[in-house]
């Protein structure tokens, strides 16, 4: 950031008074433009014992398989954002079944949230950002080829489980390795 | 926004190409401004059966009560976050218990994230944007002066299932009616 969106002046980069922690301020005007973490909402479509996942057909991660989900917008809340992005990126519609993984992506400021979802039925397709959408088993899980550690994080939870107590309680937890140029999740 | 935050030219408020929403678009550069959600991060401090809330010293709703709770910064999590605004508003240390509630507040762009939360001790006192802080039982509760609905809702569940069944569950639920002139949440 370099101009104030305000009014077009130069913006400094200095702790405001009160605060203790830089922002950018504006030189002319004083607005003080505060950049804060983003909401990646998502879903785990369920059709019978298989997962429905999207191969990427954007940046970062082109060409690796990743759960449907994507940024929040304003105005939606995190459920609409989650069916959103389904049928957006998987032409799926689901009936969402509770939130269940709540990560925090402090390193690229980012909180990915994933619900539970059920497909209504077994019509799914590649939206304009999936190269190809697919069902699959947990013994074909493309595990070497997922986009991102949150999708990872929350497949591995949800089949553990799925197979040892069917209770799916909401997990929080961070993702702090800092991963390969090019990549963010 | 009206100018460029990278190039300082003027922005178009239009649907980029391969969008179906209107952002802010650098008229120059045509560097595609996003605005989302933003989340609020929160804790119920207990100590015994007592809950701490803050009297606000800011606007908006100065002088009503609420527990304490603010914008996640960039770098942080979301449990850092609930921590760290219970410090600064509340000068007390605890020990989160588990996520309980994440209420989307769509008409002002906005997720609130509750922690269920253990004060370490019974030292607390009253941050910079606090005028007072107080344990309160649950019949001292002074709902009709609760800052948000938000605080409202958590509270109202917290007292309910600790009365019930003791489980806490984590609750999503939404917050759409609009407010009154100068709240939020």
């Amino acid at each position: 950031m370099h101009y104030c969106s305000s009014c077009g002046a130069s913006v400094e980069f200095r702790i405001p008074e009160g605060d203790d922690r830089h922002r950018h301020i504006c030189s002319s005007c004083g607005t003080i433009h505060y950049i804060n973490p983003r909401i990646v909402a998502g879903t785990i479509p369920v059709w019978d014992d298989r997962i429905l996942l999207c191969r990427r057909a954007i940046e970062p991660r082109y060409g690796f398989w990743t759960l449907p989900a994507g940024f929040m917008e304003n105005t939606e809340t995190t459920t609409e954002a989650a069916l959103r992005e389904t049928l957006e990126e998987a032409c799926a519609r689901v009936e969402l079944e509770g939130l269940y993984t709540v990560l925090n992506v402090p390193h690229i400021d980012q909180v990915h949230m994933y619900f539970r979802a059920r497909m209504v039925n077994e019509e799914f397709g590649a939206g304009a950002e999936s190269l190809e959408t697919a069902l699959f088993r947990e013994s074909e899980i493309p595990w070497e080829e997922l986009a991102f550690p949150t999708v990872s994080e929350t497949l591995t939870r949800y089949f553990h489980d799925r197979a040892n107590n069917q209770r799916f309680e909401v997990m929080v937890d961070d993702i702090r390795q800092p991963l390969k140029s090019g990549s963010s999740g």
